[in-house]
Protein backbone atom coordinates (compact mmCIF):
# COMPACT_ATOMS: atom_id res chain seq x y z
CA UNK A 1 0.00 0.00 0.00
CA UNK A 2 3.08 2.42 0.88
CA UNK A 3 3.82 2.35 -2.82
CA UNK A 4 0.84 3.24 -4.34
CA UNK A 5 -0.03 5.85 -6.81
CA UNK A 6 -0.73 9.17 -5.57
CA UNK A 7 -3.18 10.65 -8.06
CA UNK A 8 -4.50 13.80 -6.65
CA UNK A 9 -4.33 16.07 -3.41
CA UNK A 10 -6.35 18.22 -2.44
CA UNK A 11 -7.34 20.44 0.50
CA UNK A 12 -8.75 17.62 3.09
CA UNK A 13 -8.23 14.68 0.84
CA UNK A 14 -5.50 12.46 -1.06
CA UNK A 15 -6.53 10.18 -3.61
CA UNK A 16 -4.63 7.20 -4.26
CA UNK A 17 -4.34 4.17 -7.15
CA UNK A 18 -7.07 1.79 -5.76
CA UNK A 19 -5.89 -2.14 -5.18
CA UNK A 20 -7.83 -3.14 -8.77
CA UNK A 21 -8.75 -0.97 -11.63
CA UNK A 22 -11.66 1.32 -11.22
CA UNK A 23 -11.42 1.91 -7.56
CA UNK A 24 -9.49 4.38 -5.94
CA UNK A 25 -8.55 5.07 -2.10
CA UNK A 26 -9.76 8.13 -0.75
CA UNK A 27 -7.60 9.24 2.21
CA UNK A 28 -9.17 11.99 4.74
CA UNK A 29 -6.18 14.12 5.82
CA UNK A 30 -6.52 16.26 8.75
CA UNK A 31 -5.85 19.41 7.07
CA UNK A 32 -8.14 22.08 6.73
CA UNK A 33 -8.36 25.43 4.83
CA UNK A 34 -10.67 28.05 4.30
CA UNK A 35 -11.16 31.60 2.64
CA UNK A 36 -10.13 29.31 -0.86
CA UNK A 37 -6.35 28.35 0.85
CA UNK A 38 -5.64 31.37 2.48
CA UNK A 39 -6.30 30.34 6.18
CA UNK A 40 -4.97 26.88 7.33
CA UNK A 41 -4.45 24.91 10.10
CA UNK A 42 -3.88 21.25 10.96
CA UNK A 43 -6.89 20.04 13.26
CA UNK A 44 -6.10 16.49 14.58
CA UNK A 45 -8.59 13.94 14.45
CA UNK A 46 -10.82 15.69 11.58
CA UNK A 47 -9.88 13.43 8.94
CA UNK A 48 -10.51 9.88 11.11
CA UNK A 49 -14.25 12.11 11.89
CA UNK A 50 -15.34 12.76 8.77
CA UNK A 51 -14.11 9.23 7.16
CA UNK A 52 -16.50 7.89 9.77
CA UNK A 53 -19.23 10.35 9.07
CA UNK A 54 -19.07 10.38 5.47
CA UNK A 55 -19.11 6.53 5.57
CA UNK A 56 -22.16 6.84 7.28
CA UNK A 57 -24.52 9.01 5.61
CA UNK A 58 -23.07 7.49 2.07
CA UNK A 59 -24.24 4.26 2.76
CA UNK A 60 -27.54 5.65 4.51
CA UNK A 61 -27.80 7.17 1.26
CA UNK A 62 -27.11 4.28 -0.74
CA UNK A 63 -30.08 2.78 0.94
CA UNK A 64 -32.60 4.84 -0.43
CA UNK A 65 -31.41 4.48 -3.54
CA UNK A 66 -29.22 7.42 -3.92
CA UNK A 67 -26.35 6.09 -5.94
CA UNK A 68 -22.85 6.88 -4.56
CA UNK A 69 -18.84 5.94 -5.19
CA UNK A 70 -19.25 4.78 -1.75
CA UNK A 71 -17.49 1.35 -1.74
CA UNK A 72 -16.16 0.37 1.88
CA UNK A 73 -14.40 1.92 4.72
CA UNK A 74 -10.67 0.86 4.52
CA UNK A 75 -9.35 1.99 7.81
CA UNK A 76 -9.48 5.02 10.39
CA UNK A 77 -8.61 7.31 7.45
CA UNK A 78 -8.91 5.76 4.36
CA UNK A 79 -11.91 4.50 2.20
CA UNK A 80 -12.53 2.43 -1.15
CA UNK A 81 -14.38 4.33 -3.68
CA UNK A 82 -15.46 3.73 -7.34
CA UNK A 83 -13.10 6.19 -9.55
CA UNK A 84 -15.82 8.67 -11.57
CA UNK A 85 -15.06 11.54 -13.52
CA UNK A 86 -15.86 14.16 -11.42
CA UNK A 87 -18.42 16.86 -12.42
CA UNK A 88 -16.64 20.38 -12.49
CA UNK A 89 -19.02 21.76 -9.79
CA UNK A 90 -20.24 22.19 -6.19
CA UNK A 91 -24.07 21.72 -5.98
CA UNK A 92 -25.22 23.36 -2.94
CA UNK A 93 -28.76 23.05 -1.28
CA UNK A 94 -29.82 25.51 0.87
CA UNK A 95 -32.42 25.21 3.51
CA UNK A 96 -31.73 28.65 6.17
CA UNK A 97 -29.68 31.18 5.02
CA UNK A 98 -25.98 31.22 5.76
CA UNK A 99 -23.08 32.01 4.26
CA UNK A 100 -22.60 33.23 1.08
CA UNK A 101 -26.20 33.54 -0.04
CA UNK A 102 -26.75 35.64 3.15
CA UNK A 103 -24.23 38.39 1.80
CA UNK A 104 -24.89 38.39 -1.84
CA UNK A 105 -28.69 38.53 -1.54
CA UNK A 106 -28.81 40.42 1.92
CA UNK A 107 -30.75 37.85 3.59
CA UNK A 108 -30.33 38.12 7.53
CA UNK A 109 -28.01 34.64 8.32
CA UNK A 110 -30.21 32.21 10.04
CA UNK A 111 -33.28 33.31 7.93
CA UNK A 112 -35.56 29.74 6.32
CA UNK A 113 -35.61 30.10 2.84
CA UNK A 114 -39.25 29.71 1.14
CA UNK A 115 -37.92 26.44 -0.30
CA UNK A 116 -34.64 24.37 -0.43
CA UNK A 117 -32.79 26.51 -3.31
CA UNK A 118 -29.77 24.17 -5.18
CA UNK A 119 -26.68 26.01 -6.68
CA UNK A 120 -24.07 25.53 -8.83
CA UNK A 121 -20.42 26.86 -8.77
CA UNK A 122 -17.43 26.17 -10.93
CA UNK A 123 -14.54 24.28 -9.50
CA UNK A 124 -11.85 26.17 -10.32
CA UNK A 125 -9.60 27.88 -7.25
CA UNK A 126 -7.94 30.71 -9.58
CA UNK A 127 -11.72 32.19 -10.03
CA UNK A 128 -12.99 31.41 -6.18
CA UNK A 129 -15.33 28.70 -7.22
CA UNK A 130 -17.78 31.48 -8.80
CA UNK A 131 -21.34 30.60 -8.73
CA UNK A 132 -22.50 29.59 -12.42
CA UNK A 133 -26.09 29.13 -14.17
CA UNK A 134 -27.62 26.14 -15.80
CA UNK A 135 -26.95 27.87 -19.25
CA UNK A 136 -23.20 28.67 -18.18
CA UNK A 137 -23.07 24.90 -17.71
CA UNK A 138 -24.60 23.68 -20.57
CA UNK A 139 -22.70 26.15 -22.71
CA UNK A 140 -19.18 25.27 -21.55
CA UNK A 141 -20.68 21.73 -21.55
CA UNK A 142 -19.36 20.96 -18.20
CA UNK A 143 -22.91 19.01 -17.90
CA UNK A 144 -25.45 18.01 -20.01
CA UNK A 145 -28.67 18.82 -19.13
CA UNK A 146 -30.06 15.50 -18.19
CA UNK A 147 -26.91 15.42 -15.67
CA UNK A 148 -28.06 18.89 -14.25
CA UNK A 149 -31.89 17.26 -13.75
CA UNK A 150 -30.03 14.10 -12.30
CA UNK A 151 -27.67 16.28 -9.88
CA UNK A 152 -30.90 18.39 -8.91
CA UNK A 153 -33.02 15.37 -8.55
CA UNK A 154 -30.73 13.92 -6.22
CA UNK A 155 -29.95 16.42 -4.19
CA UNK A 156 -33.17 17.30 -3.36
CA UNK A 157 -33.88 13.61 -2.45
CA UNK A 158 -30.57 13.84 -0.53
CA UNK A 159 -31.94 16.99 1.31
CA UNK A 160 -35.48 15.45 1.77
CA UNK A 161 -32.90 11.81 4.22
CA UNK A 162 -30.32 13.93 5.80
CA UNK A 163 -32.89 16.86 6.93
CA UNK A 164 -34.63 13.99 8.57
CA UNK A 165 -31.74 12.36 9.65
CA UNK A 166 -29.81 15.23 11.42
CA UNK A 167 -33.49 16.37 12.82
CA UNK A 168 -33.72 12.97 14.71
CA UNK A 169 -30.53 14.26 16.40
CA UNK A 170 -31.53 17.69 17.20
CA UNK A 171 -29.41 19.08 13.96
CA UNK A 172 -30.54 21.31 11.78
CA UNK A 173 -29.36 21.06 8.45
CA UNK A 174 -28.35 24.22 7.11
CA UNK A 175 -26.79 23.75 3.77
CA UNK A 176 -24.46 21.31 2.04
CA UNK A 177 -22.46 21.46 -0.95
CA UNK A 178 -22.11 17.95 -2.62
CA UNK A 179 -20.05 16.69 -5.83
CA UNK A 180 -21.22 14.08 -8.31
CA UNK A 181 -19.12 12.23 -10.97
CA UNK A 182 -19.63 10.28 -13.90
CA UNK A 183 -19.51 6.19 -13.83
CA UNK A 184 -18.56 4.43 -16.85
CA UNK A 185 -19.93 0.79 -16.82
CA UNK A 186 -19.98 -0.55 -20.27
CA UNK A 187 -21.25 2.04 -22.55
CA UNK A 188 -22.92 3.02 -20.13
CA UNK A 189 -22.97 6.34 -17.98
CA UNK A 190 -24.37 6.89 -14.59
CA UNK A 191 -24.79 10.05 -12.46
CA UNK A 192 -23.35 9.36 -9.15
CA UNK A 193 -22.03 11.12 -5.77
CA UNK A 194 -19.01 11.34 -5.06
CA UNK A 195 -16.68 13.25 -2.96
CA UNK A 196 -17.61 13.24 0.71
CA UNK A 197 -20.16 14.64 3.15
CA UNK A 198 -19.51 16.05 6.33
CA UNK A 199 -19.15 19.03 8.57
CA UNK A 200 -16.18 19.66 6.29
CA UNK A 201 -19.15 19.83 3.69
CA UNK A 202 -22.32 21.01 5.43
CA UNK A 203 -23.39 23.63 8.13
CA UNK A 204 -25.17 21.95 11.16
CA UNK A 205 -26.88 23.71 13.53
CA UNK A 206 -27.85 22.59 16.79
CA UNK A 207 -31.49 22.56 16.79
CA UNK A 208 -31.82 24.15 20.68
CA UNK A 209 -28.90 26.61 20.62
CA UNK A 210 -27.94 27.38 16.83
CA UNK A 211 -24.86 26.28 18.00
CA UNK A 212 -22.76 25.57 14.98
CA UNK A 213 -21.15 22.09 14.53
CA UNK A 214 -19.33 22.58 11.51
CA UNK A 215 -16.64 24.00 9.50
CA UNK A 216 -17.76 27.36 9.92
CA UNK A 217 -16.15 27.09 13.65
CA UNK A 218 -12.59 27.11 11.84
CA UNK A 219 -14.03 29.78 9.01
CA UNK A 220 -14.53 32.12 11.88
CA UNK A 221 -12.41 31.65 14.42
CA UNK A 222 -15.14 29.91 17.02
CA UNK A 223 -12.78 26.84 18.67
CA UNK A 224 -13.67 23.88 19.29
CA UNK A 225 -13.81 22.59 15.71
CA UNK A 226 -13.00 18.74 16.36
CA UNK A 227 -14.68 18.50 19.32
CA UNK A 228 -18.07 19.78 17.25
CA UNK A 229 -17.26 17.45 14.47
CA UNK A 230 -17.44 14.64 17.58
CA UNK A 231 -20.26 15.78 18.62
CA UNK A 232 -22.09 14.90 14.96
CA UNK A 233 -20.40 12.09 14.91
CA UNK A 234 -21.78 10.59 19.26
CA UNK A 235 -25.38 11.83 17.99
CA UNK A 236 -25.51 10.17 15.03
CA UNK A 237 -23.86 7.28 16.57
CA UNK A 238 -21.35 6.51 14.07
CA UNK A 239 -18.17 6.12 16.81
CA UNK A 240 -19.81 3.17 18.53
CA UNK A 241 -17.15 1.01 17.40
CA UNK A 242 -14.36 3.00 17.12
CA UNK A 243 -11.37 2.36 19.42
CA UNK A 244 -10.15 5.06 21.77
CA UNK A 245 -6.24 4.62 22.03
CA UNK A 246 -5.48 2.38 18.89
CA UNK A 247 -2.71 4.25 16.67
CA UNK A 248 -4.26 4.57 13.04
CA UNK A 249 -3.70 2.28 10.48
CA UNK A 250 -0.09 0.50 9.29
CA UNK A 251 -0.28 2.94 5.96
CA UNK A 252 -0.47 5.72 8.16
CA UNK A 253 2.95 5.33 9.32
CA UNK A 254 4.27 4.88 5.27
CA UNK A 255 2.97 8.52 4.06
CA UNK B 1 -65.46 21.47 25.30
CA UNK B 2 -67.78 18.60 26.60
CA UNK B 3 -71.00 20.16 24.79
CA UNK B 4 -68.75 20.13 21.28
CA UNK B 5 -70.21 18.20 18.38
CA UNK B 6 -69.12 15.00 17.34
CA UNK B 7 -68.69 14.99 13.44
CA UNK B 8 -66.97 11.42 12.74
CA UNK B 9 -66.24 8.74 14.60
CA UNK B 10 -63.81 6.37 13.00
CA UNK B 11 -62.06 2.86 14.50
CA UNK B 12 -59.15 5.17 16.11
CA UNK B 13 -59.84 8.42 16.31
CA UNK B 14 -62.50 10.69 16.91
CA UNK B 15 -63.35 14.15 15.01
CA UNK B 16 -65.17 16.86 16.92
CA UNK B 17 -65.88 20.99 15.87
CA UNK B 18 -62.91 22.59 16.53
CA UNK B 19 -63.25 26.27 18.35
CA UNK B 20 -63.33 27.91 15.32
CA UNK B 21 -64.87 27.71 11.83
CA UNK B 22 -62.06 26.01 9.69
CA UNK B 23 -61.22 23.52 12.59
CA UNK B 24 -61.31 20.55 13.94
CA UNK B 25 -60.46 18.55 16.90
CA UNK B 26 -58.75 14.89 16.53
CA UNK B 27 -58.83 12.69 19.59
CA UNK B 28 -56.71 10.17 19.76
CA UNK B 29 -58.57 6.94 21.08
CA UNK B 30 -57.46 3.60 22.96
CA UNK B 31 -59.17 1.26 20.44
CA UNK B 32 -57.56 -0.91 18.05
CA UNK B 33 -58.44 -2.98 15.03
CA UNK B 34 -57.51 -5.57 12.75
CA UNK B 35 -58.80 -7.29 9.84
CA UNK B 36 -61.46 -4.51 8.67
CA UNK B 37 -62.82 -4.66 12.34
CA UNK B 38 -63.00 -8.13 12.69
CA UNK B 39 -60.23 -7.98 15.17
CA UNK B 40 -60.61 -5.41 18.56
CA UNK B 41 -58.71 -4.57 21.68
CA UNK B 42 -57.85 -1.42 23.81
CA UNK B 43 -54.69 -0.92 24.17
CA UNK B 44 -54.24 1.76 27.26
CA UNK B 45 -51.94 4.68 26.26
CA UNK B 46 -51.67 3.79 22.80
CA UNK B 47 -53.97 7.30 21.94
CA UNK B 48 -51.81 9.19 24.04
CA UNK B 49 -48.29 8.02 22.37
CA UNK B 50 -49.75 8.40 18.68
CA UNK B 51 -51.14 11.74 18.83
CA UNK B 52 -47.64 13.17 20.43
CA UNK B 53 -45.50 11.05 17.72
CA UNK B 54 -48.22 12.33 14.85
CA UNK B 55 -48.15 16.01 16.08
CA UNK B 56 -44.05 15.51 16.32
CA UNK B 57 -43.39 14.06 13.11
CA UNK B 58 -46.16 16.22 11.29
CA UNK B 59 -44.30 19.01 12.52
CA UNK B 60 -40.79 18.15 10.87
CA UNK B 61 -42.88 17.74 7.79
CA UNK B 62 -44.41 21.01 7.41
CA UNK B 63 -40.81 22.14 7.90
CA UNK B 64 -39.41 20.57 5.16
CA UNK B 65 -42.54 22.25 2.99
CA UNK B 66 -44.37 19.38 3.22
CA UNK B 67 -48.11 20.90 3.65
CA UNK B 68 -49.99 19.39 6.36
CA UNK B 69 -53.64 19.79 8.47
CA UNK B 70 -51.82 19.92 11.88
CA UNK B 71 -52.32 23.06 13.85
CA UNK B 72 -51.26 22.16 17.35
CA UNK B 73 -51.39 19.91 20.08
CA UNK B 74 -53.93 20.72 22.78
CA UNK B 75 -54.00 18.19 25.10
CA UNK B 76 -52.86 14.60 25.74
CA UNK B 77 -55.23 13.05 23.08
CA UNK B 78 -56.25 15.71 21.08
CA UNK B 79 -54.76 17.87 18.41
CA UNK B 80 -56.19 20.96 16.45
CA UNK B 81 -56.11 20.68 12.69
CA UNK B 82 -57.35 22.29 9.86
CA UNK B 83 -60.82 21.23 8.43
CA UNK B 84 -60.41 19.68 5.21
CA UNK B 85 -62.34 17.41 2.14
CA UNK B 86 -60.40 13.86 3.20
CA UNK B 87 -59.79 12.72 -0.54
CA UNK B 88 -60.88 9.15 -0.30
CA UNK B 89 -57.82 6.85 -0.80
CA UNK B 90 -55.37 6.10 1.17
CA UNK B 91 -51.55 6.26 -0.38
CA UNK B 92 -49.20 3.80 0.66
CA UNK B 93 -45.45 3.39 0.49
CA UNK B 94 -43.63 0.84 0.63
CA UNK B 95 -39.75 0.46 0.52
CA UNK B 96 -39.22 -3.02 2.16
CA UNK B 97 -42.40 -5.89 1.25
CA UNK B 98 -44.46 -6.55 4.13
CA UNK B 99 -48.02 -7.19 4.44
CA UNK B 100 -50.21 -7.33 1.91
CA UNK B 101 -47.71 -6.75 -1.26
CA UNK B 102 -46.05 -9.92 -0.24
CA UNK B 103 -49.12 -11.54 -0.49
CA UNK B 104 -50.41 -10.32 -3.23
CA UNK B 105 -47.03 -10.23 -5.45
CA UNK B 106 -45.31 -13.07 -3.73
CA UNK B 107 -42.30 -10.98 -2.60
CA UNK B 108 -40.63 -12.83 1.00
CA UNK B 109 -41.48 -10.37 3.74
CA UNK B 110 -38.35 -8.07 4.66
CA UNK B 111 -37.13 -8.30 0.59
CA UNK B 112 -35.79 -4.39 -0.28
CA UNK B 113 -38.03 -3.17 -2.69
CA UNK B 114 -36.06 -1.96 -6.13
CA UNK B 115 -37.36 1.98 -5.44
CA UNK B 116 -40.18 3.10 -3.28
CA UNK B 117 -43.40 2.14 -4.90
CA UNK B 118 -46.27 4.21 -4.24
CA UNK B 119 -49.89 2.23 -4.18
CA UNK B 120 -53.29 3.82 -3.77
CA UNK B 121 -56.18 2.58 -2.07
CA UNK B 122 -60.04 3.40 -2.06
CA UNK B 123 -61.27 3.79 1.66
CA UNK B 124 -64.10 1.89 1.84
CA UNK B 125 -64.66 -0.38 4.40
CA UNK B 126 -67.60 -2.24 2.56
CA UNK B 127 -64.81 -2.91 0.08
CA UNK B 128 -61.99 -3.61 2.34
CA UNK B 129 -60.36 -0.85 0.87
CA UNK B 130 -59.62 -2.41 -2.30
CA UNK B 131 -56.13 -1.05 -4.50
CA UNK B 132 -56.54 0.43 -7.33
CA UNK B 133 -55.38 2.32 -10.17
CA UNK B 134 -54.29 5.91 -11.21
CA UNK B 135 -57.14 5.51 -13.88
CA UNK B 136 -60.06 4.04 -11.66
CA UNK B 137 -58.78 7.69 -9.67
CA UNK B 138 -59.29 9.47 -12.48
CA UNK B 139 -62.69 7.63 -13.74
CA UNK B 140 -64.64 7.88 -10.91
CA UNK B 141 -63.64 11.68 -9.79
CA UNK B 142 -62.05 10.33 -6.60
CA UNK B 143 -59.07 12.67 -6.93
CA UNK B 144 -58.07 14.89 -10.37
CA UNK B 145 -54.38 13.90 -11.79
CA UNK B 146 -52.94 17.00 -10.51
CA UNK B 147 -53.44 16.05 -7.21
CA UNK B 148 -52.46 12.29 -7.56
CA UNK B 149 -49.35 14.15 -9.28
CA UNK B 150 -49.34 16.17 -5.99
CA UNK B 151 -50.35 12.99 -3.83
CA UNK B 152 -47.28 11.03 -5.16
CA UNK B 153 -44.56 13.91 -4.83
CA UNK B 154 -45.69 14.79 -1.08
CA UNK B 155 -45.49 11.13 -0.07
CA UNK B 156 -42.25 10.45 -1.66
CA UNK B 157 -40.72 13.65 0.09
CA UNK B 158 -42.42 12.40 3.08
CA UNK B 159 -40.74 8.79 2.37
CA UNK B 160 -37.19 10.22 1.99
CA UNK B 161 -37.77 12.91 5.17
CA UNK B 162 -39.44 9.60 7.21
CA UNK B 163 -36.12 6.96 6.30
CA UNK B 164 -34.11 9.74 7.56
CA UNK B 165 -35.43 10.68 11.02
CA UNK B 166 -36.45 6.69 11.52
CA UNK B 167 -32.67 5.94 10.57
CA UNK B 168 -31.31 8.26 12.58
CA UNK B 169 -32.85 6.26 15.66
CA UNK B 170 -32.19 2.89 14.48
CA UNK B 171 -35.53 2.39 12.65
CA UNK B 172 -35.87 1.20 9.42
CA UNK B 173 -39.46 2.80 7.79
CA UNK B 174 -40.90 -0.74 5.87
CA UNK B 175 -43.96 0.89 4.29
CA UNK B 176 -46.28 3.59 5.78
CA UNK B 177 -50.15 5.16 4.99
CA UNK B 178 -50.83 8.54 3.84
CA UNK B 179 -54.37 10.35 3.49
CA UNK B 180 -54.49 14.01 2.07
CA UNK B 181 -57.08 16.38 2.23
CA UNK B 182 -58.31 19.50 0.12
CA UNK B 183 -57.62 22.62 1.81
CA UNK B 184 -59.72 25.42 0.74
CA UNK B 185 -58.51 28.81 1.07
CA UNK B 186 -60.66 32.00 -0.85
CA UNK B 187 -60.28 30.08 -4.88
CA UNK B 188 -57.43 28.24 -3.91
CA UNK B 189 -57.43 24.42 -2.91
CA UNK B 190 -54.09 22.59 -2.05
CA UNK B 191 -53.42 19.22 -1.24
CA UNK B 192 -52.29 18.95 2.20
CA UNK B 193 -51.15 15.57 4.64
CA UNK B 194 -53.70 14.66 6.52
CA UNK B 195 -55.00 12.07 9.45
CA UNK B 196 -51.93 10.82 11.46
CA UNK B 197 -48.76 9.75 10.90
CA UNK B 198 -47.93 7.31 14.21
CA UNK B 199 -47.36 3.13 14.60
CA UNK B 200 -50.64 3.11 13.55
CA UNK B 201 -49.75 4.19 9.99
CA UNK B 202 -46.36 2.99 9.29
CA UNK B 203 -44.08 -0.25 9.77
CA UNK B 204 -41.13 0.61 12.19
CA UNK B 205 -38.67 -2.37 12.30
CA UNK B 206 -35.85 -2.02 14.44
CA UNK B 207 -32.19 -2.18 12.23
CA UNK B 208 -30.61 -4.49 14.14
CA UNK B 209 -32.88 -7.31 15.15
CA UNK B 210 -36.03 -6.43 12.84
CA UNK B 211 -38.59 -6.55 15.72
CA UNK B 212 -41.51 -5.03 15.10
CA UNK B 213 -42.11 -1.32 16.23
CA UNK B 214 -45.72 -0.91 15.30
CA UNK B 215 -49.19 -2.45 14.85
CA UNK B 216 -48.03 -5.57 13.29
CA UNK B 217 -47.72 -6.24 17.11
CA UNK B 218 -51.11 -6.31 17.35
CA UNK B 219 -52.61 -7.45 14.47
CA UNK B 220 -50.03 -10.92 14.73
CA UNK B 221 -50.97 -11.05 18.58
CA UNK B 222 -47.01 -10.28 19.08
CA UNK B 223 -47.49 -8.93 22.54
CA UNK B 224 -46.13 -5.18 24.22
CA UNK B 225 -47.82 -3.23 21.33
CA UNK B 226 -48.17 0.11 23.62
CA UNK B 227 -44.47 -0.64 24.89
CA UNK B 228 -43.45 -0.82 21.20
CA UNK B 229 -45.18 2.61 20.28
CA UNK B 230 -43.77 3.96 23.36
CA UNK B 231 -40.24 2.72 22.62
CA UNK B 232 -40.74 4.37 19.23
CA UNK B 233 -41.57 7.70 20.59
CA UNK B 234 -38.74 7.50 23.67
CA UNK B 235 -36.09 6.73 20.62
CA UNK B 236 -37.88 10.48 19.13
CA UNK B 237 -37.49 12.14 21.88
CA UNK B 238 -40.96 13.04 21.88
CA UNK B 239 -41.84 12.14 25.32
CA UNK B 240 -39.85 14.52 26.91
CA UNK B 241 -41.54 17.10 28.45
CA UNK B 242 -44.64 14.54 28.98
CA UNK B 243 -45.52 14.05 32.93
CA UNK B 244 -46.09 10.58 33.59
CA UNK B 245 -48.51 10.87 36.38
CA UNK B 246 -50.96 13.73 35.34
CA UNK B 247 -54.15 12.51 34.81
CA UNK B 248 -55.68 12.54 30.94
CA UNK B 249 -56.98 16.38 30.02
CA UNK B 250 -60.73 17.36 31.69
CA UNK B 251 -62.41 16.45 28.52
CA UNK B 252 -61.05 13.44 28.37
CA UNK B 253 -63.96 13.21 31.71
CA UNK B 254 -66.57 14.26 29.81
CA UNK B 255 -66.32 11.82 27.04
Amino acid sequence: MSRRKKLYEGKAKILYEGPEPGTLVQYFKDDATALNGEKKATLEGKGVLNNRISEYIMVQLGHIGIPTHFIRRLNMREQLVRQVEIIPLEVVCRNVAAGSISKRLGIEEGQQLPRAIVEFYYKKDELNDPMVSEDHITSFNWATPQEIDDMMALTLRANDFLSGLFAAVNIRLVDFKLEFGRLYEGDMVRTVLADEISPDSCRLWDMETNEKMDKDRFRRDLGNVTEAYAEVARRLGVMKDMPRSVPDAPDEAAK
